[in-house]
């Protein structure tokens, strides 16, 4: 199943089911307002939004309209947890080569999470304000699941089952910012401003067998102004999978419906693959010539991000955003 | 005004109005359902709730009933943000000392926050519930605001004109989980176990001349087991008043209504007004006699933390939480 929030002038939006080709789409009216109100009650409306989903695809769904993905906001506009981990060791350790510094033994049995802010996502076009062209602005390509209730203390394997759905994720970032802000000790605030998502959130099914694992056996493309400067493997190189980072915050609370948990920035090993961040072009850069060349975006830049399916298909169609000044 | 969410067996609660002295209560319902439906319309929904208010404190509203916090969730069960900040700088710097390190000068001007989990907040009466008691457990008694809608770039003077309403805080910490946590850079994820609130969240006239210069200059107790271990004044040593710390956060990104803004624990430089969190008090052993000898929290320990107004009367109700093995 497919769903999108639509621009409504309300805060949250309204729940449509969109056609597996992402030609068209219905709303949920009647079953579920908000995806929210879908995540807090998923067993008893999923099945009737699956009946719904399959009679879009069938070309029988009465009220359906072409679906547009400018008219989305991020599937959840707003929600009430947003964890991201650094699950691609690659990118760790080539962030932190580039700097001199030793990627830590333990990151390979520990993951690397940091609790992000969930009041206010962007939608898939919506623009990218930012006050200064100086703060290193950079995208980030990313996978995320959206959790229903998970107990304290669940397994990895557990926590799995807990995932209802799948999106696509541009962890803005904020590069010069950074360094001063994690040198404080207590994590990421402004150099993380509001993150955006994918037009469509999906459930796993929908990945057919390229979920395995808790993981996502798809390539995802970063095209940066128009130019493609990524197209990384999601699936092998995802040190800790979906249900690893879950277990590891559901050590000492429980995560409610609707918390989102992210992949961090995909990366392979093999630097063939591109990249899927400014940073880590910036990390190569250094490790082969001594200095970064490559320059973070400007105003007017753009970023396209999107994974394709073993059917062809765009899984979540894509991210497409415009960095921008304030409006005068 | 006072306002509390009481259980009804839903993930958000049913919005109540309480009476300035506690003593009633009556149903919000035909106004606003959630405390969040309020914030997400605070200028058209607040007016009628002061009427009701008013009413209630006259005696004459005709649904009233006997209020009681145990039957209290957290006024926001569940939020779209929750930052803490750490604005007692007396607390940072004496934390550190124990440790050996000093405060970085910059602290004085850039004010320390971290990003914490809002989807799963404790009731004032609730269960600290924990898999170890290893662990090191351990209360953080605060104040927090609750802000509306906040723009991108708004200077610490305007945030202060976003302040809704004030909360008290338990911000349960697991002292021996964080020093490796911290070490890895990204800030607080399993250290910072479910938040805990009091019953009521109170609009800032309801403090009088006690809120001022954004913050509170009233003092905070803290019982222990029943005995009182600190009795520490909110007002003079917050080294950033709740205008600064939600400007802080809006630098890149803004705040949407229901955002929650910690003050961090309560502390000051004379040490006989005891301290807000075990922490500080093993901090000052270590300092006077070079080891800590007051353990941290085991199962079956009870923490109150209170403040009362300079009407007499308790501002925000009781936190009054007990330690607890998880269910067997």
């Amino acid at each position: 199943m497919k769903l999108a929030t639509l621009k409504d002038g309300s805060r949250d939006g309204q729940l449509a089911v969109v056609a597996r080709d992402l030609s068209c789409a219905h709303h949920a009216t009647g079953i579920a307002g908000t995806l929210q109100r879908l995540l807090d009650d998923w067993n008893f409306l999923s099945p009737q939004l699956e009946d719904l989903y399959a009679t879009l695809n069938e070309g029988k769904a009465r009220h359906a309209f072409a679906f547009d993905p400018r008219q989305c906001m991020a599937p959840l506009p707003r929600a009430y947890q947003w964890v991201d981990g650094s699950a691609y060791l690659n990118h760790v350790e080539l962030v932190r080569k580039a700097r001199g510094a030793e990627m830590p033994a333990s990151f390979h049995d520990d993951p690397l999470i940091y609790q992000g802010g969930s009041d206010d996502f962007l939608g898939p076009t919506d623009d990218a304000v930012f006050a200064s062209a100086d703060w290193g602005i950079d995208f980030e390509s990313e996978l995320a699941v959206v959790t229903g209730d998970v107990a304290i203390g669940t397994s990895p394997d557990r926590a799995l089952e807990g995932v209802r759905l799948l999106m696509l994720v541009n962890d803005w970032s904020l590069r010069q910012l950074i360094p001063a802000e994690l040198a404080k000790g207590f994590g990421f605030l402004q150099g993380k401003p509001a993150t955006a998502f994918g037009p469509v959130a999906v459930t796993p099914d929908e990945l057919g067998a390229a979920w395995q694992g808790g993981r996502v056996h798809l390539a995802l493309e970063s095209r940066w102004n128009g130019r493609r400067v990524g197209l990384t493997e999601a699936g092998p190189e995802m040190g800790f999978h979906f249900g690893q980072l879950i277990a590891h915050v559901a050590k000492t609370r429980r995560l409610r419906a609707g918390s989102i948990v992210g992949s961090g920035t995909v990366s392979n090993l093999d630097w063939s693959h591109g990249v899927s961040c400014i940073a880590e072009l910036r990390a190569i850069e250094t490790i082969q010539g001594g200095a970064p060349t490559t320059p973070y975006m400007q105003f007017g830049d753009t970023i396209r991000i999107e994974m394709t399916g073993r059917d062809g298909l765009s899984v979540f169609g894509a991210i497409d955003q415009r960095v921008a000044p304030p409006a005068a």
